[in-house]
């Protein structure tokens, strides 16, 4: 059999992220799968593999390689690579492992893997995403980790670089502890827990207290990390509008009628909304969960990122009852790669919650949160947010003028007084995940507002990041958007139909 | 009322690891709650208060602002500082808010701590202890880390430190996989995630994979925190004899009659007790659990640190069955504080876990995943394997003949040929928590058996780690060890009974 013309119509596809042999490897898994390639038949030799297909000769023996890690085909030394003579089962007939049988049921929902997608989207996206809540790379405060790693002796001490308690590094949690009283916020380092990042806290809040059937209030939109991690363990979600004023009668009926275990809040620039709850609405809304005894976790990443007066005091700060657990962040204000984030709650809590660290982790990375210490000790923290707050309020009105010039009417949005996002809404007849099929093919993408609730909503709602990418960058990713749209409008008023099918939500 | 007598009796302890501020507040917090202080009562001025006590004016104000947090004082501006009207309960009246009853039921197990006791103790004892399995800091590989950093102009540049996706950064998850290929295993990088730590994998696999009332088969002894995270779970654990030849007939009763999900194991230098299963039990092992159907979890922490021949293969790299989950770590070989270990494992699987790692905390820390990864890459791994195996190998002997010369019959071992630990028989009269309590007074300690043990058992055996000590240390400790059980013994003998109540496991 003439082997060769197999190999006419393939591409392979050189920048892409899938290695080369990895594309060639299935292009002959997918032959032999479809029994075009029969089993006993044999494969070209690897140099010659490498030349009909226009790959190295290490690619072409890393794709043999793999598809014999697959038992697609056989090696045999001296005669030949053949395709398995049970290629479509295991070796000695025994069936694969079904992997996915043995797993227990996890939630699935279209968003189920989405956060994850946010996150790797930023890191492998060469156009301008506007989706991944990120600071700007450019303002990582990196060069002065370096310094404090070669200045500071004692930092790079092989003590330091064993086992930390799984509350955390303790000179970190008395600085914490310290950073927060100048928030007003009253806490001793028992207090404090040390997180591989705020969304830890989550996790662990809801492992220590939530069952299936359980009930969490949340604002809808929220975090979608939140309304996951709630959902994973079968909690039930009550949603409460995070759009308007805070509507304390629906809160009321909530505690009333279900008994909820949580509320979650991000009561400071909400993501995805921008929204400040008001001091008066702070109060009511800590008045009412200490009569109905309901613990409200109050999420606070954005609390230090204001562009204008300083936001009202946090729920903690104000919580007289004690029913408050405080969650908060150096990933948005440093950078997320250090995933250093932290809890203050009652040591109680935060001794259940360790119990359940331990099996996790057993602790947060030393050096990450080694660097927190010293970069907070050594003072530089007032200064980087000085510096953050400044460029990103220039990157928000940058993207705010850009949207008021050239969408029209067609967006509208309310400045945010902080925080990291505009939170849009589409008046043209489009829904956000028209906009973004389109948007994607010219390079930019932002996260639709329907990912944001728990229920069906948001259809014309969109998040865009404006703090991620430079200024240029913003005014031409909105030079772009506003260009799609005002086509995309004039199909619509056409009458025209747009398709909406198997369009993935982030891309 | 004269306050000042209240201080009288006082002493607090300077070297405690308890701050004084705390020391002095639990004391006022004591007669408050004793209503020796009654509400109302005036407290002495800050300075007064220091220098009743003879504490700086910094610690009595901290003491006082704690009290006050804990709304068992009040201080009115002007008037002075007074112990609170209703010290005994909240403000207005409100009951504490009851934590605890919040919580989900944990497993409690007399050594559900023990996990964090373990980590904790190495951190902060300055005495010789043998309790942790630890490397010894003296050759973590630091300064080589500190070089890497500077050197690598690519290493800290900000697209490194935004989000990486949570199965890991992916040219370690090439690098890793290149690691393993060196170690015969077949492994792409869609087969490896980065964790924080291994222990992260058991309790992802845990997560992923167990309900409550599930099997899973256990080596007795074993690893405290695999055992307690599959505990964790509401799983069953059925207990598998590590000492002496693997009991394949007891196995496979166990497979017949509960159908377990996982069987755990670590096949090569196992914790606690040193042995390495061979190679022809590997293999029988592997066709019981392919007949089977069954899983298995093989936790390979220790199988590069060999000190005589190299270990038999992995069941990973022996698995043709395709039902083996391999996990493995960098804290036992570099340091533990960096949380990086990994897993290897069919690319199902690997996906189901990144969606339940990703609620726990995205994805591992960016800066220990691009330093093991320069490190191994710049090609560091080999030399310092071959540094700390010649190292280890003096502290093992070191031990073994100090043990064996200083305690003669009263206990027994067998050499491991690798690994960190002497799994230690008492043939003395004693149980190892008795020695342990007496041994802890001077200064000396060690992990008594039985907290490796699903069931009761292991009363008279304990563990030592010869790693984590220098050569000079290792015989003082195992000179005041063996002075303690001569003593022991002797009492022991002449009949007299010593108390074991109330003594905790670890100290």
């Amino acid at each position: 059999m003439d082997i060769s013309k197999f190999f006419l119509g393939l591409k392979l596809d050189s920048p892409s992220s899938t290695p080369l042999y990895l594309q060639l490897a299935g292009y002959l898994a997918g032959k032999i799968k479809e029994e075009n390639l029969l089993p006993g038949a044999k494969l070209p030799p690897e140099r010659e593999l490498a030349s009909l297909t226009g790959v190295s000769r290490t690619t072409a023996i890393n794709a043999y390689r793999h598809l014999e890690q697959q038992n697609l085909i056989r090696t045999k030394i001296g005669s030949g690579t053949f395709v398995a003579e049970n290629s479509s089962t295991q070796p000695n007939n025994q069936l694969a492992v079904p992997w996915s049988q043995l797993f227990i049921p996890f939630p699935q929902s279209p968003v189920s893997s989405i956060l994850r997608e946010l996150i790797s989207a930023s890191a492998t996206d060469d156009n301008i995403s506007f989706s991944a809540g990120m600071p700007d790379p450019a303002f990582y405060p990196l060069e002065t980790l370096k310094s404090l790693i070669n200045e500071h002796s004692n930092l790079l001490k092989g003590i330091n670089f064993g086992h930390f308690p799984t509350e955390g590094y303790e000179p970190l949690r008395h600085t914490i502890a310290a950073m927060l009283a100048s928030q007003n916020i009253a806490a001793q380092p028992e207090n404090i827990m040390v997180l591989s990042g705020s969304q830890q806290g989550l996790y662990l809040i809801s492992k220590a207290m939530l069952e299936p059937g359980d009930y969490v209030v949340i604002e809808s939109p929220s975090y979608i990390g939140a309304n996951q991690t709630f959902q994973n363990t079968g909690a039930r979600l009550l949603t409460l509008p995070a759009s308007g004023s805070l509507n304390l009668n629906l809160l009321e009926d909530f505690l009333i009628r279900y008994r909820p275990k949580l509320i979650y809040l991000i009561p400071t620039f909400q993501n995805p909304t921008g929204r400040v709850i008001p001091e008066n609405d702070r109060k009511a809304m800590l008045q009412l969960a200490s009569r109905h005894r309901v613990v409200i976790v109050e999420d606070d990443p954005y609390g230090q990122l204001y562009y204008e007066k300083e936001p009202p005091l946090s729920l903690k700060s104000l919580d007289s009852y004690g029913g408050v657990i405080y969650l908060s962040t150096f990933s948005k204000v440093l950078f997320p790669g250090l995933r250093t984030g932290f809890i203050a709650a009652d040591p109680v809590l935060i001794n259940r919650l360790a119990r359940e660290k331990q099996y996790i982790d057993l602790h947060s990375s030393n050096l990450s949160q080694l660097l927190v210490h010293n970069f907070l000790t050594d003072g530089y923290l007032p200064g980087h947010l000085k510096k953050v707050r400044d460029e990103y309020r220039k990157k928000r009105d940058t993207m705010a003028r850009a949207i008021r010039q050239q969408c029209g009417d067609e967006i509208t949005f309310t400045l945010p007084g902080g925080g990291f996002y505009l939170w849009c809404h589409l008046h043209a007849p489009l829904t956000s995940r028209m906009l973004l099929h389109e948007t994607a093919k010219t390079g930019i993408s932002f996260v639709p507002g329907e990912v944001f609730y728990a229920s069906t909503a948001g259809e014309q709602e969109l998040r865009l990041c404006f703090t991620s990418q430079n200024v240029a960058l913003i005014s031409e990713g909105i030079r772009r958007l506003a260009k799609t749209l005002a086509q995309l409008s004039k199909i619509k008023k056409s009458g025209a139909s747009l398709s909406t099918a198997s369009i993935r939500p982030i891309i």
